[in-house]
């Protein structure tokens, strides 16, 4: 061992005792006759002291250290006469009697410090050195504890981890698979798992009751911001159990996690809303509770008058927004420009100020004050509130205002990083239909089973009634990020069938992708259901980031390419070769 | 919930209790009136009743019952009069009140019993039902379970959990890897990992200074039996550490998972053996030292007589069978058949039989009964033992003895599974010259260290000087098998250099192939080592077996493929398309 102690433990109790420590130069003064040396490590910092009196040896070894060499030191442990309360190690000094340098470090390409000058694509090539960094290790450090805490509760409450192969059988529906050819079978191909969606299944017809794993799930998408082409999910399956079940196992989970990880006691029962009601409140269904802003439906109270814009809506719905009457012209008009632009795809705002002296809207020659005050009854405005007002198409218009209502929380400063609220949404349309390829997709996947209420609708002829059907599904939604997602499954063959036949597969094509698992339901499958997590962002909401790439050890960017590695790459032709491929891709 | 209670949770004391049970019927049995239902689950079986007097319903219900089916029942825990104390249920009886059937279930393909009687294709095809087998079901309880006290033991260490990427780029050295062609890169390819290897040392650049995961690792070799091309690693990496440091640590870890999965103490140091002891006592790298039978150098008490077969052989061993000298010609003749078998490749063999009334061997013309008990002495034979002899070119010889033992082993049960006695072999060479492509291979990976006393030699330029250089490598084996292997790691990018170069490699070929990690080397890479254990192995040789197939939930056959699933499959052209790839394999 290089070391007799950590850089973060030493204390005013080991003054006095000789310690050998090692790990990287962070930063040297010097001052008067005195070089000051900040030794890191991944526990902590120690300063390290030289004094005047020190041999030339020693002077002269540390003249010629640089930033994040390594080194092994010796010396005393002292008292500190100027005392740093910030660190941990802030009431000692290590006094120098040797150095011995373990490695040297070129100049790094930006600072380790938690503030980088580095850009983003440096650091992603010298993402060895980027994690060095204090906000990365502690974000890599959180990680750490999550997987042992949610790993240690899913233990205590008897589920079985059980490794899912990686290798498995391409049945691409919604998302693309990534596929890997196999070379001892010419012409055929594993396909990379989007989730362990039908392993989990089969371990419930096996018998296993409670299955958990982390695991790592594949889709070749095109990236948006902030997805990753392999990602990290908390993967769990339990039999003979009811929706009540799931989420209270996961509340309890989740409860745990806040507790064990964060300190943070969430009091009583989660939250639970309808995605109907998630849509009709929060234009959203994975609505952020932290602050109220609901959505109003005005429809009723401003058709019918002499504005065109309301009278040819389906729907106008309205928000209040707390205090903010005295909003300027350009500040409304920045607004009104933020929800015309086409990533909300709004036509035009109208506003009502409620201020203590009158109400004024943008609408005042349509409506009178009468009009305008029952608006402001319906959404519960008080004086100097602001009401913002979105029409259009119904859908589409509580979607807009779900938008504008998350931006309005952003700049009101509503949405605390440290403040967590969890709540469940359920009852999911089961299936969605596309107009492109006229057909329905499931919404969550093929393996959630329709509400027993709805079975007669699942089972109609009619598209309409189809797609009422509703799933028993349900989301775990965490300050307005989709967390977790899962559902009561199918566990009856003919039903699976009719699922398949619903989506558009001949029994064929049903068959040939998922025979083995129509196949196992005819051998005595259990009611059975889960849910999955996303690992990566459910880290980085602990963390208090809306991002996932700082949770990730060696993330991807947004061209799925990892830039220190440099890969993907090209191969070798005599690769391609032996796997009977040929690339027809110009280089 | 479906139940009250699981299949294994009711005692005597539950008696009078009216309790709901879900699970499979696992038997039916009909005596007089009464029908006896075997009802299993994940935790246990439960037996059910229905007497003469119940409902007509019920018993129409039970009539129609079978093997498999998936069902619910209600009634009231009563005392047996006759107890089956080989289940923890066996103190009691539910009698029925009702019964709801959840799933029914078509006919197995074979019993679902301890011993089944389908073949193995056939378990393969069903693998779910399979899994419901108790010996299945209790290796994957096992693999839960190592795997969790793997993880506490080393969080409690300080070891972090970081996941490292599965899409990485193909560095073929050694085996092959499996590639996966990037969409969004036409033309390029990303590879599956090998091993984490490159990251884990990165993560120790990076100041991670304790690292773990129990990770999934990819070959794209020729299977040979009990090798997946999947398969899970226990990894794990240290910084400023030496050797001992790493044994001492991963000792700690496997004695804990000895007790506290197997309840086995095993007491005091494991002992430790170099590369080349192993290979002359035992002729293997990875010895059985459950039992004795070493091998013993007879060359010079045999050399130099008339018998040509020694005088022609580089090296003449012997290895003593305690007990056996009344073998049969018949049996002699056996075991000379075996050791001339290709896969042993021996010439012949020469036995002496040490009896009570004489010495008497196959070679007694060529050798006096002096020279003959001299070769007893050496062996340390007793009266009553049997020594066998082979002789040739001295390596080849020596792993010939190493078989014949381990075979001689198994035939008298000196290799009990319940027994486990754990070393380290350390002290392997660094390189292994490969005669067909004239150049050199490491032994054990590119970034495993020279031992310092040999560098020296690793910087000469005579290949017999190079060959010569020892590695700072130590393997883990456990009952003759090998279950870890790992080194202290090259952390100076000039020594890295030196060894691509060793490798045949040009400058280029290790800048594109490995730069990255050449490149991390000059930013203070600290001084670094570590170890990775085969999980699915390790749980195999706890759970007493020496085949990995039953450890693993879905395991893939010789070929690669999963039955189950029928993977790998074809894939649509499309999908091809997408990829900018042309299959020319022939379908």
């Amino acid at each position: 061992m290089y070391r007799t102690h950590t850089c973060g433990e030493l204390r005013i109790s080991h003054v006095g005792e000789v310690v050998t420590l090692a790990g990287w130069v962070q930063r040297i003064r010097k001052m008067g006759g005195m070089t000051f040396i900040d030794l890191r490590d991944r526990y902590g910092i120690t300063q390290l002291t030289i004094d005047q009196g020190s041999s030339h040896e020693l002077n002269e070894i540390a003249e010629h250290l640089g930033r994040e060499f390594v080194i092994q030191i010796t010396g005393s442990v002292m008292e500190r006469s100027s005392k740093n309360n910030k660190i941990d190690t802030g009431d000692i000094e290590v006094k120098l009697s040797s150095i011995n340098i373990l490695n040297k470090s070129v100049t790094p390409p930006f600072t380790i410090e938690d503030e980088s000058d580095g850009g983003e694509d440096i650091r992603a090539k010298f993402r060895y050195l980027d994690l060095r960094r204090n906000p990365l290790k502690r974000a890599l450090e959180l990680r750490h504890r999550m997987a042992q805490e949610v790993r240690s509760f899913l233990d205590s409450q008897g589920f079985m981890e059980v490794e899912t192969p990686v290798l498995i059988k391409s049945t691409p529906e919604g998302a693309r698979d990534f596929i890997v050819p196999s070379r001892m079978n010419p012409g055929e191909f594993y396909a990379l798992p989007q989730s362990p969606q039908t392993f989990k299944q089969l371990l419930m017809v096996a018998g296993y009751d409670k299955y958990f794993q982390i695991v790592r799930c594949f889709r070749d998408e095109d990236l948006r911001a902030d997805r990753q082409p392999e990602f990290t999910q908390i993967d769990c399956e339990m039999s003979f159990v009811e929706r009540e079940d799931i989420l209270n196992t996961f509340e309890q989970m989740s409860k745990t996690l806040f507790k064990n990880v964060l300190g943070v006691n969430i009091e009583g029962a989660f939250p639970r809303i309808s995605y109907k009601d998630a849509i009709d409140k929060y234009g959203s269904d994975k609505p952020d509770i932290r602050f109220q802003m609901l959505i109003n439906d005005i429809t009723d109270l401003v058709k019918h008058s002499n504005f065109e814009v309301f009278n040819s809506a389906d729907f106008i719905g309205a928000i209040c927004v707390e205090g903010c009457a005295e909003y300027t012209r350009k500040q409304l008009d920045e607004i009104t420009a933020w929800v015309k632009r086409p990533q909300v795809g709004a036509k035009g705002l109208v506003y009502i100020r409620f201020s203590e002296s009158e109400i004024k809207s943008s609408v005042d020659k349509f409506y009178t004050p009468e009009d305008l005050k029952k608006i402001c009854e319906r959404v519960g405005a008080k004086e100097g509130d602001l009401i913002l007002i979105l029409s259009g198409e119904t859908k589409k218009t509580k979607e807009q205002l779900g938008t504008l209502r998350i931006e309005l929380g952003n700049r009101l400063n509503l949405r605390k990083s440290d403040v967590y609220a969890p709540l469940w949404v359920y009852d999911f349309p089961l299936l969605e239909w596309d107009q492109e390829s006229e057909r329905f997709y499931a919404m969550h996947h093929p393996f959630t089973a329709p509400k027993p209420e709805d079975m007669d609708k699942f089972y109609s002829s009619d598209k309409e009634q189809i797609a009422q059907v509703c799933a028993n599904a349900y989301d775990f939604v965490l300050n307005g990020t989709e967390i977790g997602g899962g559902s009561i499954r199918i566990h009856d063959a003919e039903v699976q069938k009719r699922m398949f036949s619903v989506l558009g597969f001949s029994d064929q094509e049903a068959e040939y992708k998922f025979g083995f698992i129509i196949n196992a339901f005819k051998y005595g499958a259990p009611p059975h259901g889960g849910i999955a997590f996303g690992f990566d962002r459910f880290c980085a909401l602990f963390g208090g980031q809306e991002t996932i790439r700082d949770y990730i050890a060696f993330p991807k960017n947004n061209s799925g390419r990892d830039i220190m590695l440099d890969a993907p790459s090209y191969v070798d032709e005599s690769q391609l070769d032996e796997l009977y491929l040929k690339s027809i891709a110009k280089k």
